[in-house]
C-alpha cells in the first residue's frame, strides 16, 4: 500500500523534486528550525530572539569534493538543509568538484535555474565548451550535465533560484527507485529486453551529491 | 554555435517545459493571440474587443485518440495552445486513450500538478491499480506514468495545473535528443557500452502526444 | 459582536471563498494534516513518514450525485478537503450530475477558473449549448451556470485552478446568510418591496454541494 | 454566437472582475500605457523616458461625489485605469460618499481586500456600526455593503489591494446583465415567479461607480 | 558573535524590513495569532472558531499623533501587529501627522507600494507640492520623504500594499544601528572625517513610528 | 514638473531598484529582446527561434575589475542587462574585487537576497570576519557592506535572487541624487547644519558598479 509513497520518498531521497518559484518571505528572516514536528510549505522559522549570526554563515566551500567514485565528481550543496538561514529567501549554492574526465550526469534541477560559474579547467556541454571565468545559464527544469574535458581538475560553483532546487538524476530515478519501476513498463518505454532492464535495475547507482 | 540552443528546442518540440506556478490573471480574460509577433512572459492577448464566445471553447475531447502507435496510448492536450481562453488562466486538461496493454511512458510535468481520473477500465502505476472513477494526485515534477493491464481500451481524463503544463519523456529526452547527446556521457551515465548508447541512439523514439 | 464573524462564517459553509492564485510548493508533497490545531494560510503537512499511497488516492467519481433536490443538481467536490494529497497543488475536481432540466445555480468560484468537461447529456450556458465531449471555459471569478435542456440526465466533470476554488452561490449568499442581510439594504439593492425579502429570506436555500 | 461575450463584457463594463494577486513589479515603474494595442496580463508600460512625476499623481479626492442616484451613493475610483502609475504596483483606493440613507450596495472585490476608513458620519455593515476614524477590513471577495444610518453625509476612503480591483455588484449582475440571463434560469435559482424574474430584468440598474 | 543578528535585529525594531509582495490567501480569513509560538512566513492564524468581529476593526484613526518630537511629525501605523485581520490580505494602513514644517525623513518601505492621500494641508516632496485631496504614489523601494510647508498641520492617510510593509529611515539606520558600524566604513562611505561619524553615532535617532 | 521623475530615474541610474520576488517563468526560456520599443513588466523577450547558445553565455568573470577608485573595490555585475538568457529565471551573479583596505559601501538590494562567497582574502562585515570558503547570507533588502581589513585584494563571488536585483548606495542615493533633496529637508533628517549638506551634495559620489 505504502510503496507508492516509499516510490515518492525514494525519489525524495535520491533527489529532492521541487517545483515551483519560492514564494517571498514575509519578515526579515526566518531561520529554518530543524528541531520542530509542525511542517507546512517550506519551513518553520526557529524563534527569532534565538537566531545567531552563524545561522546565516557557512564554511569550507574552498573544500575540495572527494571525486572518487564512479562519476567521477561531487556536488556540494549549500541550501536550507545545511544553512537554515536561506529559508525564504529563494537562493542557494552548490560547489562542484570534476576529476580529469568526471561527469555530473543528466540531471535536471525541478525548482530552481543554475547558473554556472567555471572556476578552474575545462567543462563540455551539450556541443559547447566552458574555460575558467565562463558563465553559463541552464534554465529551470532543462536537463543538463557537464564532463570535465580537462586532464586537469575542474572546480565550478553553481548559483541556484531555490532555497531547495531539487535534482533528478535520470538513470538513478528510472533504474534505481525502490521499489523498482515494473520491468515490462521499462523495457517498453526504452525499447530495450526485460533482461537489459533487470541488469540497469541490479546495478549500483552512484549519487554524486 | 546554436547547437546548444537546437537541444533546447529539440527538449521544447519534445517536451514542452515550463517550470513554474502560472502567474495571476490581471483581467477577466486574456485569450491568446496566435498571430502575435510580440513574446512575453506567456502569450500576448487579442484585443478583447475581437474575443469570441469559442475562445473558450473546444469540442472533440469524446474522441478515442490513436493509439496505434509503439507505445499503444495517445494523449490528446487542450491547452493554451489550441484553447486560447486558457491564456492566464492556470490550467489545462487532457484526454489519454490507451490500447489494451498499452503504456504511457515515464515522464514529468514540469510545470503542473496532475490529477488523473479513470473513466474506463484498469489503469497500473507504480505498485497501485486503479479502477473506473479512482482519482489519483501526482504531484509537479513526480516521474510517473499509466500502464493499461486490461484486456479492453482504458481511458482517462487528467486536470493540470498549468495552461501549458509540459511533458518530459525521458527516454526520448535522453536517447532522442537532436543534437545527440555525446555518447561518453550517456555511456557513463548509465553504466552500458556506447554501443548500447549507440543504439539507443539509433531508434525512433515515439511521441504520444 | 461575532455576528459579523456569524457572516463570514456562513459565507463560509454556504460557500468556501477564497480568492487567489495557490502559492507555489516548497517540497515534493504536504499532504493535508487534518488532525492539526496548527493553522497557517493554507493546510499544515502531516508528517512525510507517515504518508500513505491513499493520501493522494480518492474512489467512487463515477457515481451518480444525488439530484433528488429542488434544482435537481449535484456537484460532489474533490478537493483538499476529501483529497489530502491535494494540499500545496492547486488544483481539484468537481463531478457535476443532472437531473432532466436540473440546474446548477448561478454561481461563481472565487478562487479558480473552472474547465468544464461534458461527458454525458446536453447543457445550456448563457446562450451557448454544450454536448458531449464539449469543453467551456470559466474564467476564475465571472458568475456562470449551467442548465440541463435534455431529456435525459447529464453529467460533467469540472478541473478547478485550486486546491480549495470556493464556491459563492448568489441567491444563498444574498437571501439566505445567517444572520440576514437587513432587509433594508436588500429592498434597496434589488428594488423590490420589503415584504418581498422577507418571503425571500423566510425560504429554505438549496445548497447543491 | 458573441453573446456569451457579449455576456463577459458586460459583467466587465458593470464589473471589472479581476481575481488574483498582483504579480511583483519588475523594474522601479510600469507606467500603464493607454496608447498601445499590445494587450498583455496587465497594462504595457509607455516608454520609461517620457514618464512625468503626474503619471504618479492625482487630484480631486477631496471633491463630494454626486450622489443623486437611486442608491444615495457614489464610488470615486483611483486605480490603474486613471492613475497610471499605479500599474504593476498592486494598490488603489476609492473614495465613497453616502447621503443620507444612502447605500453602497452588496458587492465583491474579486481581486483585493478593502480597508475602509471612515472620515465622516455613520455606517451600518452587517450587524456593526462604523464611526468616525473606524477601520474595517472586507477580506477578499467577501461580498459586502454599507448603509449610510445617519442623518447626515458620510465619507469614506477605501484602500484596495489591486491595481485594478474590480467590484461585481450582485443585483446589477445577476438581474441586468445584457444578454439577459435565461428567466428560467432565474426564477429557479431565485424562487421566484418568472414575472419577477422578467420585471426585475426590465428595471434600471443603477452603478454608483 | 550574536552581534549581527543585533544588527539584524536592531533594523527590524527600527524598521520592519520586508521585501515582496505578499502571497495569496489560501482561506477566507486567517486572524493573527499573537499568542502563538509557532513561527512561519507570516502569522500562524488564531483558530476560525475564536474569530471575532473585532479581529477586523481598528478605532481611532481619527486621532491626531503626537508630533512633539524632533521631526515634527507622527506616523500611525495600522498593519497586521495592531489589526490582526490583515493577516494574509496584504495591505495596510497608516495615518501620518505633520506639525507646521515637520518632517517626515527619507525612508523607504521594502515591501510596499504607497498610495498617500493629503487631507488637510501642505506637503513638499521632491520638487511637487501637494495640496488637500491630491494622491501622490510612491513605488515600491523609493527612497521618499514628506515636508509640512505649511503654517499649519498637515494630515495624510497612506495607504500601503502589504500586511507589513516595513521601514528603513535611512538616517537612523545608518548612524543609530546597534551595534555601530564601524567608524572606519561610515567615513568613506559618507566622505567624511571620522570626528563627524562619532559625532553622528552619539546623537538621539528619532523615530517618528 | 518632471524632476520627480528625474529623481526617479537618478536613483534608477544611481541604482537599478526592484522590488519584489520575480515571477515564474510560462515557457522554457524568454531571453531579453533589447531591441524592442515595447515595454512590460521584465522584458519582452526575442524571438525563440532566433535564441542562439550564446544568450545564455557569458565570460570573462576571471579578469579582476578595476578598483582604482575612491572606495578601492569594484562590482561586476552579471543580470538581465548583460547576460539576456536570464529574463524570467529569477538569478543572477556579481565578482566584487576589493584592493587592500576597499570599501564595498553601505548598500541594500531591494529585490534580492544575496549570498557571498569569499574566494580570496578576508573580508569583515558587521562584527564577523570572513576567511576563504566562507559563505554569507545578506537577506533581501537588509543593508550591509564589506571592508577588505587584509593586505591583499580579496575577491568575492555573490550570487542574487533576481534577475534585476537592484542596489541602492545609501551614501549617494541621500547625498548625490539628481535633483538634490533639498537640504532642508537633509539637514533636519541628519541633525546636522545645512552647510554640512551643501558640501556634501557638492562632492563627487562613486559609483563602484
Amino acid at each position: 500500500m505504502a510503496s507508492y509513497v516509499f516510490a515518492l520518498v525514494v525519489l525524495v531521497l535520491a533527489s529532492t523534486q521541487a517545483f515551483a518559484t519560492d514564494p517571498s518571505q514575509l519578515q526579515d528572516f526566518c531561520v529554518a528550525d530543524n528541531t520542530t514536528n509542525v511542517f507546512v510549505n517550506g519551513v518553520v522559522c526557529k524563534n527569532p530572539a534565538l537566531v545567531k549570526a552563524d545561522d546565516f554563515f557557512f564554511s569550507g566551500l574552498d573544500k575540495t569534493g572527494n571525486t572518487k567514485n564512479a562519476l567521477g565528481s561531487k556536488v556540494t550543496a549549500v541550501n536550507v538543509n545545511n544553512l537554515f538561514g536561506l529559508n525564504t529567501l529563494g537562493i542557494s549554492l552548490a560547489r562542484v568538484d570534476f576529476a580529469p574526465y568526471g561527469l555530473n550526469p543528466p540531471h535536471t534541477h525541478p525548482r530552481a535555474t543554475e547558473v554556472l560559474t567555471l572556476l578552474q579547467g575545462r567543462l563540455y556541454l551539450f556541443t559547447k565548451t566552458l574555460n575558467k571565468g565562463d558563465v553559463f545559464v541552464f534554465p529551470q527544469g532543462l536537463i543538463h550535465f557537464q564532463l570535465n574535458i580537462g586532464r586537469e581538475n575542474a572546480v565550478a560553483i553553481a548559483a541556484l533560484s531555490s532555497q531547495n532546487p531539487g535534482v533528478i538524476t535520470v538513470a538513478n530515478t528510472v533504474f534505481g527507485s525502490n521499489p523498482a519501476i515494473n520491468d515490462d513498463v521499462l523495457a517498453k518505454a526504452f525499447q530495450v529486453d526485460k533482461k537489459v532492464v533487470d541488469h540497469l535495475q541490479s546495478l549500483f547507482w552512484t549519487e554524486n551529491h
